[in-house]
């Protein structure tokens, strides 16, 4: 047993766990190659530190890539120095269900990691279904879950971080749990909405009715016989800065703020608007940041993960309430909500990843959903994930809980993207996306920095026209109009005209790209 | 006004109603070209007949082809007599968002019907929310919106058919309305349960626990103000038989009977299952057979439509309660249903689709839901509404509503199909869906005749080699297989290998069916 330290007491109310104490390096002989791992963790908060970082250095140390290799759950993403250092020491074997790193999309890219995406929603889901565990020979349980707390309850209940994520449902699977006490950020103890997942046909209504609605506890039940280690923590999350807003991402959050703008005007939204869901990165923070400075006032959010933005969101005293299971601020960003903590205690919940995203209450809200593809069509499909429909970015996330469920549905992208051999950039608008996530029955809105695509209502020929209009850029209008045009003489001739497409040719644009560095052809 | 039969008074409860009778023929003045239309219905039953036909008469007989065309909104499909003649006299501009017909669908392939298929469950919010009307000139109402009933009581409400679908919402949004009492059959008063559509703000939670959940009213309320005719109706819901069994089906369905014992078994399901959901057509009879001589008892079903072997499943009396909107039963099941209605009223409830569809509900039960695609693709993607990625058949349906949100998403269809010009069949398992309605994200079992493949927790290239292996037609495996491998090599190397394809050929098999008759290919 390691000695207790004074602050490590102080965040411990169940004295019996405070036996258990022990340094990181101690708890090595718990794991063993081939193990199933549950952490706490997402979006690159809230993650275990210690244990992932003694057992990296294990690995490292002692030559054992590839010979001591996990499978690896967590909510969505966990910080770069754990996961995705694990990955460049060969230790991970199967990762669900989201993944942010260098070397771990490179290992799934290159076969080594076994990954699959799912919807976040879905994942703890399933997890308590027993569908990731089913395939294990002795039984359907996670061998060690390792969270982090900032705090354990009289009851050795674990508060947790800054995220919530799918721990709840990780720790409900748990054989055997490790606490990572993290002392070195404040507790969060409060923050949190809890409830826990029974199994069909238990389960019950989430009776969320408005963004600020808490139905469950401020912290996650455990069993705490299952606790093996208790371990302190003095590394904080390690966030980076939030991406920079530029002219592309303004001139997006102005087309969508104008259109938000308009259906208030014309009666289809209310004027404090629906609560609001948005998505990681540069747009996102135009969009919120153009909210911040609009006429909206009174505004909830009801999202997955809020970022910097949202702190100037709070401060514009426009927004009113947001609920999320991941606050993901820049070190600067936690310094000031830290500092102004009492300010916005009461304004904020953090919920699982089951409740945050799920399409009971997602849909009952009517949220407006707003995020980032990696490519949309020509008639509204949309690739949150595969390039070139091959290649792994970070998984699906919780987009398509969002914009299935959402009221107004939007996705927001610059309609090209920087390319090493192309000073004309990529186009993310093509004649058929490489893979579809978001289906053409999902999406309502769509966005460019070179205009909106309202396709409500639309049919597939319709919203084609429209989308080439008004989102795509004019260095690749005319390649996508011909395209349009030849398909649509050509199906409908053939009596299959209701979404006109060429499969021989649909594709010519990503293996141009593939092939040449550039998605310019010269024809179809 | 027209006379009033002694029938027709037995079913009309609310006397003002009566000075509103009319022939059908008198109704012909309420329409205008262009006008925006909406009809009860869905998937062929409970939908208007006296006034549809008299119109199509009027424009046949006066050759008004392409002079009197409509925008037509019904919750699913309607009866071939009215939507697919309107189709055959051009009588209809657009269509949503589901058809089933003829003509309907060479119209729409043909580019001109104006159609889009949705959410079942979306539709009716779409529709209230005003995304179909928003573009309409004078106001957001549909100008005309025809029903049928089988009664109206003593406050004005609507007793529907054999069918809710989106009838409450469309009603909802009527302008003004037209009631066909249909004196034909009997009155179907008790089998309802309805709930009206709020907007976001203010949505509750859909408080239905269990299947045998009523949580509405027994009848549709509408402003009565906005009646203008009423009119009797003595033409009964014109369905033919069902699709039969075949050997195939029945090997699809041993297959799936077999994997749900063993679901049973390992403790992932309850001894009587979760409820279920099931399609339209041969396999979704033989699965529904299957389970009637099956060992599992009280047997609960939460679907959208029901077929004759539902009523086979019910004198089982394994079965112990159905939900759903709509029973499309055949002529014959339904003088079946007539005779034994005492038996059959207390086990069946008929709900409005957006809450038989409902995301919420179907999560929270923890459906189990069974349907057949157009094809499938070896990562686990479903089309399931356009051919070659272009032609439409009928639409999306409620397929997705299901799939996303069921406990157990099982797609199920023959591995071949047959073909005018291959002896071999079309192959319904191809490296890449011509078109993605039910994401890998989505699935969890997919059937064919040759096996089942479980897909649970696997990766892409891992689900291929199951679906390879398990489900494909031996005709087509080294075709399948070579095409896995190719790509499988060239994405690990290119270092995209996460799913892999190989763009420029992925829809060989595709193409070649279209240029040559055969999905056959001599080499990749």
């Amino acid at each position: 047993m390691a000695s207790v330290s004074a602050a490590l007491k102080s965040r411990v109310r169940r004295p019996a766990l405070l036996n258990k104490v022990m340094k990181a390096e101690d708890t090595l002989p718990f794991f063993k190659d081939g193990q199933y791992l549950g952490w706490s963790g997402f979006t690159g908060v809230g993650y275990p530190k210690m244990i992932p970082i003694a057992l990296a250095d294990h690995v490292e140390k002692n030559n054992l890539q590839g010979k001591m290799k996990f499978n690896l759950f967590v909510g969505a993403s966990s910080g770069a120095e754990t996961e995705d250092r694990w990955a460049a020491l060969d230790m991970i074997d199967r990762r669900y269900p989201h993944q942010v790193g260098k070397n771990i999309k490179k290992g799934i890219n290159e076969g080594r990691i076994r990954f699959a995406d799912k919807h976040l929603s879905s994942f703890p889901q399933d997890l308590v279904y027993g569908f990731y565990t089913k395939d294990k020979p002795d039984n359907d349980k996670l061998d060690v879950v390792i969270v982090e707390a900032t705090a354990i309850t009289e009851d050795g209940w674990i508060v947790p971080g800054a995220s919530v994520g799918a721990t709840p449902e990780l720790l409900q699977m748990a054989n055997k749990i490790i606490i990572e006490v993290n002392t070195k950020i404040p507790s969060f103890e409060g923050l949190h909405d809890i409830v826990g997942s029974s199994l069909p046909p238990r389960r019950k209504p989430y009776l969320i009715m408005s963004p600020e609605d808490r139905i469950g506890q401020c912290a996650i039940p455990i069993d705490t016989d299952k606790v093996i280690a208790v371990v302190e923590s003095n590394r904080p999350d390690c966030t980076g800065p939030n991406a920079p807003q530029d002219a592309k991402s303004e001139a997006i959050a102005d087309h969508l703020i104008e259109f938000l703008e308009h259906e208030v005007k014309m009666g289809r939204l209310p004027e404090n608007l629906l609560p609001l869901q948005s998505g990681i990165g540069n747009i996102a923070n135009a969009v919120i940041g153009g909210l911040a400075k609009s006429k909206f006032q009174d505004v909830t959010v009801y999202t997955e993960v809020l970022q910097d933005t949202f702190l100037e969101f709070f401060d514009s005293e426009k927004l009113k309430f947001a609920s999320s299971t991941s606050i993901r601020f820049s070190p600067d960003g936690f310094e000031h909500f830290y500092k102004n903590w009492e300010k916005y205690k009461g304004k904020l919940l953090l919920r699982s990843q089951q409740v945050s995203n799920s399409p009971e209450i997602i849909r009952r809200l009517g949220c407006i959903a707003m995020n980032t593809p990696v490519e949309f069509d020509m008639y509204g499909h949309a690739n949150s994930t595969l390039v070139a429909g091959s290649g792994m970015l970070n998984g699906l996330g919780g987009s398509a809980d969002f914009l299935r469920n959402a009221k107004l549905s939007i996705m927001h992208t610059p309609s090209t993207r920087p390319s090493k051999k192309d000073p004309n950039g990529v186009s993310c608008v093509v004649p058929m996306a490489s893979h579809v996530d978001q289906t053409e029955h999902d999406l309502d809105v769509i966005v460019t920095e070179q205009g909106l695509a309202d396709v409500r209502g639309l049919c597939p020929r319709e919203r084609a026209q429209v989308i080439i209009d008004k989102c795509v850029h004019p260095e690749y209008k005319p390649l996508l109009q011909d395209y349009f045009d030849m398909a649509t003489k050509k199906c409908l001739a053939r009596g299959m005209g209701h979404e006109p497409h060429m499969l021989d040719k649909v594709f010519k644009m990503h293996t141009n790209l593939l092939e040449n560095g550039t998605m310019k052809i010269d024809s179809w």
